[in-house]
């Protein structure tokens, strides 16, 4: 079938698309030329944010596959509600129950992993000039949501306990921030986890000014080390949004994350999701419902941290070994990131382009600073390599580092 | 565990949250107050908009998850890239080309269903007060998208032809639309398809104003009777962008649509798409993919034509023997829908209370129409329900309806 326009049209040039919205960020052109250099056959890839693709429990979810097609097919198969199919939404309800504060069904809402979350309280709730405060460095992902909806930050520095809540009160004052945005444990790009007594007072300030809390928690369950402290939701409640994720703890193939929030902001987010994909796959959601009600959560996830704990502590033994004295990092409780700080000087970028001719990738520190700062940062998953290759692609960057540091 | 803030924190009230951007539209609650209604027991629901249950390929999907999981389990299970799984897109641009125009993979971007592919096009294109022409009525779920990013529509009639062409050339002069939003083949709610005449002509005044072009085609392959016609995208090559889906072909609940444009507009579109989930579910992309590859796809819409040719007869011949002579409708070539129009001076807003007391419902088809109009239509799903079940709810909705015609 050939075009059936007139000969003048046919000789009109192709249409230029309007576009107008969407910035070329630089930042995350770096980081998508980053991963594809860092996918490369003969590199060891520490830049993703990738799970251990051994670890996936393929079995088990051919099993639920299995069981849900033969005991629900037609309902896995059809279309299900925005809000997310409701076997489901107890089920993880459930599980938030066990760590504190109750929650039920409706305070839960499916999305398609969480940096779907992320984008619909950005729709939800940021407005063109809304100011958002952010730990500093914060993750990428939340940055890219909330950039589109205008958001400008305030980001808070770290120290090995989390977000300095000292400096805190005096940016709210500041910026009337519209929401406070933490990853309180094991936080992506730092490792750090927020500590007990700061956990406190952000919540004693979050009420005090009455500002929408949102709690990012990806890797809360990825604990190696360490005592577990009670969430920002078990400490404020109804004041803080969580967003959760399969995607660390069974695969992130499914795509199945969730908001647990209070039911009157469920109900708006809820005609966000109609209104953007009207719902996450159906068949995907029957299939992590299944996988929890068989039990297989559970012990996953202690097969999970048995695995990466054996990782971070191979990586750190190298690092110690192999990296020049003046390189420090904070040491992770959790998660899958090691966080690393060259001296103020040294370029990670410029380590970066050398660092890939030895073999060996990493995700460059600065794009997770919306100030602009980190230059000297740099980003090591340790979860996605065999301990093998990690003592090995340490060594190839420490060859690197001893030329600057 | 409890929360742990003093006393004086915990007597605060409970956070009230900031929303302030998502309308509480009143059409959309309509349609979901009525999907509710319409799902009770013992009610025969031509409201919905889901491809009948009966006719999921569940024994297919199920051997094409195990040979998946078997074959690319860790694959499918990880992530993957924004712009989709490259054998799924592979076989996609396989099938258009088939119908006209060569495109490749990287002329195709897959969406969670067509829903995010408008959601997408909106966030992409529409700047707040932009002007869209839809036709008149047009799909809901295309102005749920576009209204998040404030577009202003304006919306031309349709006659047993599609859109009025002659009324086209004057509002694009008077509006200067952003771009125009077509449902060309049995169209969502009308069931109208397009004509060959009024595609070129359209396409004609495509390319003498550049105007950006979305042909959302989700039903195109479900035609029972007429002859195939060219898509627009066929006509206008890159200067149309199209919208496809596995939804009404395989299964809405794995979420599978994609996005059919040229290379630049699909790399604006992947950022876009980045930003708002990363990417959709890896594993029903790859279930999807195998469908295709084992050339389960051309069969099964053959079984579906077949069975949804004699559920549009059905109810055509029931509407002819027991409507009131005063109602119309215009014959669908194929899809899913009846669209009827009740005499101007009657509201089946009224129909639908006696309706359903009378065990039947319908959509309204007035939150279809952008301009408020439309309050004496209704559409009918005739996909959904079994050939009697059509007969008997015919009846009954012929009942109410002999009252007020």
């Amino acid at each position: 079938m050939v075009t059936f326009l007139d000969e003048k049209e046919k000789a009109t040039p192709v249409f230029n698309w309007p576009f107008s919205k969407i910035a070329n960020s630089l930042e995350a052109s770096v980081i998508r030329e980053t991963l594809k250099i860092s996918s490369k056959p003969g590199i060891i890839n520490f830049a993703g944010g990738l799970p251990a693709s051994e670890l996936l429990p393929i079995d088990q979810i051919q099993e639920c596959c299995d069981s849900v097609l033969t005991d629900h097919g037609a309902q896995a198969l059809q279309y299900s509600i925005s809000q997310g199919v409701p076997v489901l939404r107890e089920l993880i309800a459930h599980r938030i129950s066990r760590q504190g504060l109750p929650v039920t069904a409706d305070n839960i809402l499916i999305t398609t992993g969480s940096q779907q979350g992320l984008d619909l309280i950005g729709r939800v709730f940021i407005e063109p000039g809304d100011y958002v405060i952010t730990e500093l460095p914060t993750y990428l992902g939340a940055l890219q949501a909330f950039n589109f909806y205008q958001a400008r930050y305030a980001p808070i520095p770290m120290d090995n306990d989390g977000m300095i809540i000292e400096q805190l009160e005096e940016k709210i004052k500041e910026f009337r921030p519209k929401m406070i945005y933490v990853v309180p444990n094991f936080q992506n790009p730092s490792g750090i986890t927020l500590s007990y007594q700061r956990r406190k007072a952000l919540m004693n300030l979050v009420f005090r000014h009455q500002i929408a809390m949102i709690d990012d928690n990806p890797y809360g369950e990825l604990r190696y080390s360490g005592t577990p402290l009670p969430s920002l939701r078990g400490l404020g409640g109804d004041a803080v949004i969580q967003l959760g994720t399969f995607s660390k703890l069974i695969s992130p193939g499914l795509r199945v994350g969730w908001i647990c929030a209070p039911v009157s902001a469920i109900k708006i987010i809820e005609k966000a999701k109609q209104a953007v994909d009207l719902h996450s796959s159906t068949f995907t959601q029957f299939i992590a419902a299944e996988f929890l009600k068989r039990g297989y959560l559970d012990p996953h996830i202690e097969q999970i941290r048995t695995a990466y704990a054996v990782k971070r502590d191979t990586m750190i033994a190298a690092m110690k070994e192999y990296f020049p004295p003046s390189i420090r990092w904070p040491y992770p409780d959790g998660g899958l990131f090691l966080w690393v700080q060259l001296p103020d000087n040294v370029s990670a970028s410029m380590v970066f382009q050398q660092a890939v001719h030895q073999g060996v990738a990493f995700i460059h520190g600065r794009p997770f600073h919306p100030d602009g700062s980190g230059d000297n940062t740099m980003r090591l998953n340790f979860a996605s390599s065999s301990p093998e290759n990690i003592v090995e692609g340490i060594k190839r960057l420490a060859r690197v580092l001893s030329q600057y540091c």
